[in-house]
């Protein structure tokens, strides 16, 4: 975002509100994407997205919950869930975009960062888990629970603890272990969650 | 510790540096466990362990990796992993350990506010990762792969997969989902793990 386009919105006179947000969050996202968290304050924001520093404090409690819905707006379009009816091949394929994100397309710093944020600040807590986490483990049920109707999962699998165990399995290393992975790690996942690490009863 | 306690050891002259350390930890894992990450400062811990500041500052690099240190010796003995030849048990043990630690001893919190520091703290992240997170993965996959030798794993099961989809799922529901769970989480966590979520082919 430059000064000109900046000074040419302001010359526009007033614009809906949807068009200043979206403005917003794609500002924010670049530079969460781009510089990490600690470069998405408000008033960066409203500089690169020509709006008001008094806008974005009427609509975000703070620049971290601005920088978690920004997040959102950028990674829904790469974290869609395909639907094929194959349920590992969905899996493998949904993992396989969400480990990409992280590990070649710059998303691991900013996961980091906000999901750090979140366990201090209370407002980041509940648009990170309540907006994000929440719904995508929502879809990815969903999704698990059609293959259960199909008969590809059994009757008795807990749907949540596949989430935790698939997902989790790669917040593990990103946050917890902090090392090194990527997409290969997510077939070897996949397999072991649904057929499982023991030998055969 | 009271005053009372500090002027006596002060009144000893100079104690071994193993018994002064053992106290900082000792205080610094109090202040963690009962008032979180926050309340572990120089200023207090030298306080509550008689000690002076200026022995902090010369082992430790900021009152984060002392915090660190001082979880790892308060989790040490909570945190054994029995090795009674059956994996399964031995797994519902650890993991049975491990979440009631955090649900119901306090250590949700400070784990929380430790990981979380992790992510912007590259101190922090160094004793975390180094001293702490990737010890226990060791100690983990030691268990496991005696459990492979024994013919209860699968031969091509891939043991760093199975700690993070075991611990994993849990820092997941602490960290990422933040939603409460419980101790009963356990069987099923291990029981998936171990047989699979996929019917039988």
């Amino acid at each position: 975002m430059t000064e000109q386009h900046a000074t040419r919105h302001r010359g526009r006179g007033r614009r809906p509100a949807a068009e200043v947000r979206a403005d917003v969050l794609a500002a924010a996202g670049r530079l969460l994407l781009h510089e990490g968290l600690p470069a998405v304050t408000f008033d960066r924001v409203a500089r690169e997205a020509g709006s008001s520093k008094v806008t974005l404090y009427k609509w975000w409690p703070s620049p971290g919950t601005l920088a978690a819905e920004a997040y959102f707006a950028q990674s829904a379009p790469v974290l869609r869930f395909p639907d094929t009816g194959d349920i590992r091949a969905d899996l493998v394929a949904q993992l396989t975009a969400f480990v990409r994100w992280l590990t070649r397309e710059g998303a691991a710093t900013p996961v980091s960062e906000l999901v750090g944020a979140a366990q201090t600040d209370p407002d980041v807590a509940r648009a990170w888990a309540e907006e994000y986490a929440r719904p995508r483990r929502e879809l990815a049920r969903d999704r698990l629970h059609a293959a259960q109707q199909r008969g590809q999962l059994r009757e008795d699998a807990d749907l949540e603890v596949i989430v935790d165990q698939l997902w989790g399995a790669c917040y593990h290393r990103l946050l917890v272990l902090k090392v090194p992975f990527d997409e290969t790690l997510v077939p070897r996942l996949v397999d072991q969650a649904l057929y499982g690490a023991a030998r055969a009863r």
